[in-house]
């Protein structure tokens, strides 16, 4: 396989500073936004100057240690800290590896803490852990390594699922994808596009079509992503994929996820479930690429994930402009849920999981 | 019923002038577009200053006996008017109505210029059109009058589908409607608004829920339109036509059309096809509303209609702004075909016709 691709941020170790490509001004502009304060990191979760799951959990990982050192540099109590992740995970509800990303991150530093408290028997680590941090830096640096473990853990996965997918691409297969999720978005190789770009570098000659995405329109990534790699890309509008299914333009679907519970029903970007029905109505199979960090470990189904719904102005413009008449009022439920029983497939780096889910994604998360 | 609403042209009968109301520039600008000349007639249609089945056939059948009073004044022969209707014809291949506008005016022209020549034996009126045009302008007249009772024809048919309509709308009714086809489109009432706006007077409150309808946004004429009425609108991304559906959001579809063939399969606006399926999918009723000058009395289904394939620019840009990476490709079918086994029912002004629709069809159009 080849290069990651764009990746969506980069560390930069020795001044602990966290940069993100600004993705709502790509593909027309590379620019990168500082994320280190804490402010900024929520800011960039929130706005999605980062967007795609598992880049958002990576990210939130990072945020996290960062903001621990920060805290315990300040002398500041656990419960600050503590009310800080809090703030960090209602960034965005969705998204899962959000949760993942930050509460790994959070483990791996109270469990530092207590063993640093432990050897310390005179601090009260539990109520201040600015005690620690004036005699020894091991809670955050524990932080801060576990979030670069999370985000080795997400690369890995990229590529071992994108190469798991391979199986299900014949060749010359036209895809239809949704949203994006690629290298930008997965933090890595990418999920639907990394099995895209393995297909393409395994010589399998894959034909996408991708979704523009309204409202945030989230397909031009997908184009860039790919014309990057010269794999042959098609944009169209969400309203053309009944079309393009019924005059047999479209093999199979494949799109990521920002949530998928214990059943295998799986929340991803607006858009996905109506793909999923009409892939079934038309025997086109539907597959979901995802890391295990984008199942929900507690979630039993479906209809337990919290939907997020943005502003409406997201609607009622485009990249800005308005478009609809004064007064108007809009929706903008920005994620929906489809029921395992549309799925043919789940792609991770354990392999492709398949009906019965519950017992395919239970032996997937416990191996 | 109330006020028919913002209609799509202006006949100025002293001056012999046709206008059309600038529907690229609403709802932000009421501009007016001057299309008497043949030319900007043409252009008119094909670049959608005018648009909607019903209106765009009116303006056709307007344009056409402009045209033909004009080629008269000028000498022209017979084949030179014909082959400008071929022109008028060739702008938007699917919408029936603007072939049955034109092509109703020609048989009306004809129609008096051979009773014309048959009362001046001496003069060819086969060949030379202009013989008959020095002598005597009673041809051009009966074009000019067939227009205006094409018109009438619309108009009548506009609140009589309405009215038929109410009987499929309960109290209370959330409506999911695609594109636009309010009195703009409909030259009249509106077809798929002219059933709400009808429900609405009748005291039923409907709501409505507007797709955005990419990539020319006609989702804001619908909201304009049902706005100025007071009738509740909520603009949504095509994205979330299933959401809704799943969450029991909506109650009914109901759309235009731009073709009905004789066994009910539906040619309208893309996306049309995905509700439709999507509304099967949850048991939700689905319904066409169009006047029978929409119905293809030679086309025996849905395969065979032709389908627009409009510039890729319309989905690689916004109102005129590029949105998309330079380089990349888009494809662009403006219209898809519902087949009539996804179809509750067609609202027309002879009734709702239901399946068996070949037999439906059949008996309305012969009544």
């Amino acid at each position: 396989m080849e290069k990651a691709g764009l990746l969506p941020l980069r560390f930069l170790e020795e001044s602990g500073t966290l940069l993100l490509v600004d993705q709502r001004k790509l593909p027309f502009e590379e620019e990168w936004f500082d994320a280190t304060a804490f402010d900024d990191l929520l800011f960039s979760i929130k706005e999605m100057v980062v967007r795609g799951a598992p880049s958002i959990g990576v990210v939130a990982g990072y945020g996290h240690a960062l903001n621990i050192a920060r805290r315990m540099r300040q002398g500041a109590s656990l419960p600050v800290i503590e009310a800080d992740l809090e703030r960090l995970l209602a960034t965005r509800p969705t998204a899962v590896n959000l949760q993942y990303g930050a509460r790994q991150v959070h483990k791996a530093f109270m469990q530092a803490l207590s063993e640093h408290s432990n050897s310390n028997a005179n601090t009260n680590a539990n109520t201040n852990a600015n005690t620690n941090a004036n005699t020894n830096a091991d809670p955050a640096e524990a932080a801060l390594k576990e979030a670069h473990r999370l985000y080795q853990e997400v690369l890995d996965a990229n590529y071992q699922l994108s190469n798991h997918g391979l199986s299900v691409i014949s060749k010359g297969a036209s895809i239809l994808t949704h949203c994006n999720a690629g290298p930008l978005a997965a933090c890595g190789y990418g999920t639907a596009l990394g099995v895209i770009r393995a297909a393409h570098y395994a010589g399998l000659q894959p034909q996408v079509f991708a979704d523009e995405t309204r409202p945030r329109n989230q397909g031009r990534l997908t184009a860039f992503e790919l014309q990057r790699e010269e794999i042959p890309v098609t944009l169209v509008c969400e309203s053309m994929s009944g079309f393009l299914m019924k005059c047999g333009k479209i093999d199979l679907v494949i799109t990521g996820a920002d949530r998928i519970a214990l059943n295998g029903d799986t929340a991803n970007k607006i858009g996905t479930y109506n793909l999923a029905v009409l892939a079934s109505f038309h025997k086109i199979p539907f597959f979901i690429a995802a890391p295990l960090s984008t199942f929900d470990r507690v979630t039993t189904d479906g209809d337990s994930i919290p939907i997020e719904f943005r502003a409406e102005e997201e609607v009622l413009t485009f990249d800005g402009a308005r478009h609809a008449p004064p007064g108007v009022k809009a929706i903008n439920p920005s994620f929906d849920v489809t029921p395992s029983q549309l799925i043919s497939g789940i792609i991770t780096e354990k392999g492709i999981l398949r009906a019965p889910f519950q017992e395919s994604i239970a032996a997937a998360l416990s191996s």
